[in-house]
């Protein structure tokens, strides 16, 4: 369990608000007498807490804090930490008065036309996804396109000349270039764009707010920072960021604003809130995945297991709507920009082919026994990976850096393996009838943007042939997929699949976590789609199955399935997603058993690729269910406590000091009704949040202690949602000395029926209850209504079953 | 809105406790001051209750209710009424004292085991649930060829001799009798098993508790009706029951015993509760759609589709797992049963045979104008004959007569048809591959058995011809739907399909509801089938797409996709189900294009099939979100109060006349302190169950006045589970007058953690709370936690929206 030293990526910048956590008490709380977990506290750590018990609230720790905030991040760093700086979502409407009032006012038919803008919103989502995607594809084609021939001329130059090393430097040259100009512009300008996006998006669905990520600004980033990554050669797809893209693409539709552009189309304005936003996020989300696949289907599929706790079936049809808008444009767009308009055979980013025969035999079973491994090494190896590079890696220059040597050692290790490979197949008719390779090398067309159909290379092969190795290296990953799938029997040596798979594996695992935008399915389905097609040989070679697999295109698919759902770990929706892009049924039921199988063994050793990184970011995830064993802790221990509550009637000055109080730095604050004796806590009246409380501060919605109103203006919803969701930080406010003695009256804007438990509960049933609602504040009261604590997601997030047993994290301001 | 004399036909038996509402107050309770909305009570009833505020608990109504019992079932009929027969099934955890201390006593090891068992059941589930299906599809199919063959004989032998009508009668005689004895069980012995099954199994996925409804002598009931009017001749299909019996498989296999047989195998015994249970039944309906469609992703949507709440990753992994089990089971053994061991060609029970080519034309948008017009139409009309049969044909003998002249006017009607059509087509080797219709009269072989390959019928063809209007209804609907998919263009005349459709469609609209077990499924197939190539014909002949879509089987299917979207208005399921019953994924876009369309238009006329028979029937049913404009109510206005409410420590006498008050028949208590002050309600500190209660009576788990504890043998879990699910009435258990004056002490078995809300919670909350946990009970209380009010099923399930806004449903013991 050592410390690590930890550069935090996803970080908050100086736009945002100090973070915080959701009325966590941090220096104070007795935390539950009864408490019988022991509490390691690293060492090294600067300013860490767990939950002293003796601090006074009123203590000021500014000056460590600030200290902490200026200088670079350098945190200690381990798995058994959880962050406080991951604020929460409120999945759960605030029912306050204003909301009600406008709610009750609404006529049913005011609701049809919400219904009605909902789907509007939703087939824009699905028709901006669909074009980025399309945008995407035709740039890194065109891109690839050029980078391949610019040096195959260079290679076919040299290759008779002698001197293939300068080839060698210029192709290590280019991917260089191009890698760094995307990994340039995601570290120094969006460092959330990194990646695939899928723990983010996770994240998001679940309920924890990961700054910047949903915005403008992370969306052309990632655009461009994936085209650069996969014209430059990476061992990464593009397929992962389209649903980070979808997700941004909806999160900035169904606002009908930029705050980024400070363009406001004022439509739209009810959706502005987490509940509905995240509902068409969850949408953006699918119809990413159904541009990337084609596979419409899956992408819901996806959404739901990946982000939804409560099915509604209305929200489904509507995330299935953006999801076949979504991949109707792309196939549109794609038809026409390929001149075959009206055909509409590219429903997805990724095609593989079509799959005709039948699968008739379950020899696929043999495979069964290597599903999962592959992929548990693939997570374990990048796991270790992504530890030392948040020990060490942490300066953007150097994630620059680490970005170009990897491209650079890419199409070193691809130019030798194509170099000392002797692996020459004939050119000829008989390649897939799906995969555009026919062209041989002297015949291939010079057009200009539509130069990427010949991939082959003849090197230093005999005339008529083409070098092998030269195929699924010299090629955009996804390409090489295909002509894994199709290329017929023979089209590969087995010494160059375990080549190719072994380097392959490795250097995909070494890109995954690279600071450049980048997805993890195409490298995992080419390397399965390797060992696959390479184990399909094997096998006819060696049994009589041969005949009836005779084709190691379909082992090559089941390999690709397998490795993919041993690193990424998800069933159904994949399952879904791979049938879809198959293009064929049959092939269902042995992807199925193989992703199952993949699943078990792989949970067997490490969690999934996805879970690892978002553990890594010590996010608080809310998993499906309290941990088995957690059935012994109540609502008692879990709590934080005390609590900051108000008044319903609250002194200005008051809530202003309590806002501004960095070291506790509070979300949600009980509003109870104080009774005589003020040493007991208040019985429960209300919950306001910050975000709540900054916009009444803002409008200087006060009372005098006359109770005239101040401020004439009546507060609207609409004041709220302006602000939302970049509420300004409290520091920013000014509250005059007279103001500090006013009053605020706080019953309209209290949601005044928050859910509450009693502390007896046990912490399945409160975990339950949080998960299935959204909530991001549960009050914990006592049987007289009291507020005792308060629950929040860390309080849940801090619980896992561990190799021994239940165990607790620590939370810790990384 | 007229009033309509029921036979409740989902009535309880003489086996079940009396009917009981969740505590809803009956013949008391104000029901809020503020109700603003009209209560109409249709002049007719007998015993009808809204809430009526002012008589008094102590009134004792016995007389009239055991009147009300004793005499037929006739009772007051409309569709605002909502039915107080119904109990609510608890998908929440009772977590009392005796369930907490076993949770905490368990080991990690325990609760792996535990899961472990999980995935057991579920395997379990899904290899019996393949069988039954099995077992369905080789009796009908060597029963129906059977017949169909001695039908064949006698038409040939008096085609060229004339008298055919000794045919026709000899037609009807048969599918009359066979009917009549899937009718005469249905209908006297198991009412429930009536129908497709699917609308009861979405009630108890949603928690109403259908009685018997997964009972073994409901399985029995079904498998054997549905085999009789599928072999009969009515236009049914078996995919429908395929889905119940599934769903009480899993029941059945999931509690370890059968209480029906007295068999305990003292396995299982954790899963003995609602939540389990569900989570098991989710599962066996699921891979009934599997075994049925061959769709075992269909079969997960399905479930998730019709009954989720709160998706759960793993419970959905089971769900996949039973799915694929059960597919694979009954493609194995009909695989065995056909002679083709090894070649798994027969996933589901239907089977569309295999589509080939592209589809490269969005041709099928001419389609969408009708798509859903026809399958409104038929739920109007099916929704008028369904009151007509609540009203006059309510006694079993009566429906099983009508199922009878159902079954004759089918044959009839196809003999008419058969007869009068001129529509010869000549034999041939061109008609389908995947059809075995290839055979002419003459070779046709006598295999005992396997005489099913057959159907064609010269009748008045010239030789080497067939009659085609017979190929279409001398045949089960399973493979007329697939010879309308599959046999070439010109295999059909117009008129004949024209023909086909309008009485086809009647028909099926007449059959669906009758006393007898069908699916609705494969005849809203066919008569979509029918229409669909009847249209592609039309089109093939107008207009220039003729060639593009010349194969009028495409047409079809889209035709099928759309009448079948139409009557029963599933959109994400179906699609998935038709994509992968029909092989091709090219499918997917346009059939969901039709299934979306159908919807929209469908529901814009009236709900879907399903739905419309729930609400028929008066049940309870949750949908997904409170309707649109309810903020305006709040629990104060919803909940039912004043509660019947117990003390921790109750006097057992008490206890026995609450529950044996007939006139409340509550089935859920709050257990308060009892401040000194009569007057006032008590603090809340738990909720009971009349269950729970039912057993401590059983066991006497009395104390003295003087505390010390009659009964030394503690209580376990296991006596609750033992007694579960039906526990005795209060009736049966005997109190002396001794033992009413001892205490019992509730503290150990009551839950002690209900969820309350506040008076002021807006509606779509509870709402949310109530569907999202699937709670049967939500406690109402005041700012001081005393118990004011009692939330439950009805009382949320009362609201709906109407034509003119908010409606508010009555409560009626039907």
């Amino acid at each position: 369990m050592a410390n690590i030293t930890k550069k935090v990526s996803w970080s908050s910048r100086g736009d945002e608000p100090a973070p915080a956590g959701e009325g966590t008490p941090l220096l104070n709380g007795a935390g539950g007498a009864a408490r019988s977990y022991s509490r390691q506290f690293s060492g090294s750590g600067i300013f860490q807490i767990g939950r002293l018990s003796t601090v006074d609230l009123e203590e000021d720790p500014a000056p460590e804090e600030e200290s902490a905030i200026s200088r670079p991040k350098e945190i200690p760093h381990n798995e058994k930490l959880l962050s406080l700086k991951y604020e929460s979502l409120d999945y759960d409407n605030s029912e306050n008065q204003l909301f009600l009032e406008e709610e009750r006012r609404m006529s049913y038919m005011g609701f049809r036309c919400l219904e009605i803008s909902r789907w509007v919103v939703c087939a824009l989502i699905g028709i901006l996804t669909g074009l980025i995607a399309c945008f995407i594809d035709i740039v890194v084609e065109n891109l690839a396109g050029l980078k391949y021939k610019v040096i195959k001329e260079n290679i076919e130059k040299f290759t008779e000349a002698g001197g293939l090393s300068i080839s060698l430097i210029l192709w290590a040259f280019l991917n260089s270039v191009i890698v760094m100009m995307g990994a340039i512009i995601v570290a120094f300008f969006e460092p959330i764009a990194a990646g695939s996006g899928i723990p983010q998006i996770k994240c998001y669905l679940n309920g924890v707010k990961i700054p910047r990520v949903v915005r403008l600004k992370t969306l052309v980033v990632k655009v461009c920072g994936v085209i650069c990554s996969v014209a430059g050669g990476l061992a990464v797809g593009k397929e992962g960021p389209m649903i980070h893209s979808g997700a941004v693409v909806a999160a900035g539709v169904s606002q009908g604003r930029s705050t980024s552009l400070k363009k406001d189309f004022k439509i739209f304005e009810y959706f502005r809130r987490d509940t509905e936003k995240r509902d068409f996020v969850s949408a953006g989300a699918a119809a990413g995945v159904s541009a990337a696949f084609g596979a419409p289907v899956g992408g819901v599929l996806f959404s739901l297991e990946e982000g939804a706790s409560f099915w509604n079936q209305m929200l489904t049809w509507r995330i299935f709507f953006a999801s076949m808008i979504s991949t109707f444009t792309l196939n549109f767009f794609l038809s026409i920009y390929h001149n075959k308009t009206g055909e509409l055979s590219n429903p997805g980013l990724i095609n593989f082919g079509r799959f005709d025969s039948d699968v008739s035999s379950p020899a696929f079973l043999h495979l069964q026994g290597m599903c999962g491994l592959l992929g548990a090494l693939f997570n374990v190896l990048n796991y270790w990976l992504t530890i030392f590079r948040i020990r060490y890696i942490h300066r953007p220059c150097l994630q620059v850096m680490e970005a170009m040597l990897v491209a650079a050692v890419t199409a070193t290790v691809s130019f030798a393996m194509i170099y000392f490979s002797d692996d020459c197949q004939p050119l000829g008719e008989d390649q897939a009838e799906n995969y555009p390779l026919q062209v041989s090398i002297s015949s291939c067309p010079v057009v200009p943007f539509r130069s990427y159909v010949c991939p082959t290379l003849q090197l230093f092969c005999a005339d008529g042939e083409y070098n092998s190795m030269a195929t699924a290296f010299f090629n955009t990953p996804e390409r090489s997929v295909r002509s894994l799938f199709h290329n017929p029997p023979g089209s590969y040596n087995p010494p160059t699949l375990g080549v190719f798979t072994l380097t392959y594996f490795f250097l995909a695992c070494w890109t995954y976590g690279l600071t450049v935008s980048a997805g993890v399915f195409i490298p995992s389905l080419l390397i399965g789609a390797a060992w696959g097609r390479l184990f399909g040989i094997m096998l006819a070679h060696i049994t009589p199955y041969g005949s009836i697999w005779a084709d190691p295109g379909k082992y090559a698919l089941i390999g690709a399935a397998a490795q993919l759902g041993g690193i990424v770990r998800m069933t159904l929706s994949l399952t879904v997603i791979l049938v879809e892009a198959t293009g064929n049924v049959t092939y269902g039921f042995p992807i199925m058993l193989v992703l199952m199988t993949a699943k078990i063994v792989g949970d067997y050793f490490v969690e999934g690729l996805y879970d690892i990184h978002i553990k890594l970011q010590s996010v608080p995830f809310l998993h499906w269910e309290a941990p088995a064993t957690s059935h012994a802790l109540t609502a008692r221990e879990v709590m934080s406590s005390p609590v900051t509550c108000f008044n319903r009637v609250e002194k200005v000055g008051t809530i202003v000091d309590v806002l501004s109080n960095t070291s506790t730095n509070h979300n949600g604050f009980p509003v109870v009704t104080r009774v005589m004796d003020d040493d007991e806590p208040g019985k429960i009246c209300g919950l306001i949040l910050r975000s709540q409380l900054i916009v009444l501060l803002k409008h200087k919605v006060f009372v005098e202690r006359t109770r005239s109103r101040l401020n004439q203006r009546k507060l609207q919803l609409k004041d709220f949602r302006d602000a939302y969701p970049r509420f300004p930080p409290i520091q920013s406010i000014h509250v005059s000395q007279d103001e500090r003695e006013c009053m605020m009256d706080l019953t309209e804007f209290m949601n005044p029926t928050p859910y509450t438990v009693t502390q007896e509960t046990s912490l399945p049933r409160v975990f339950k209850l949080f998960r299935a609602l959204g909530l991001r504040h549960l009050v914990v009261v006592d049987s007289e209504n009291r507020v005792v604590g308060l629950v929040t997601r860390k309080d849940l997030a801090r619980y896992h079953l561990g190799k021994h047993g239940l165990e607790e994290l620590q939370l810790a301001q990384t």
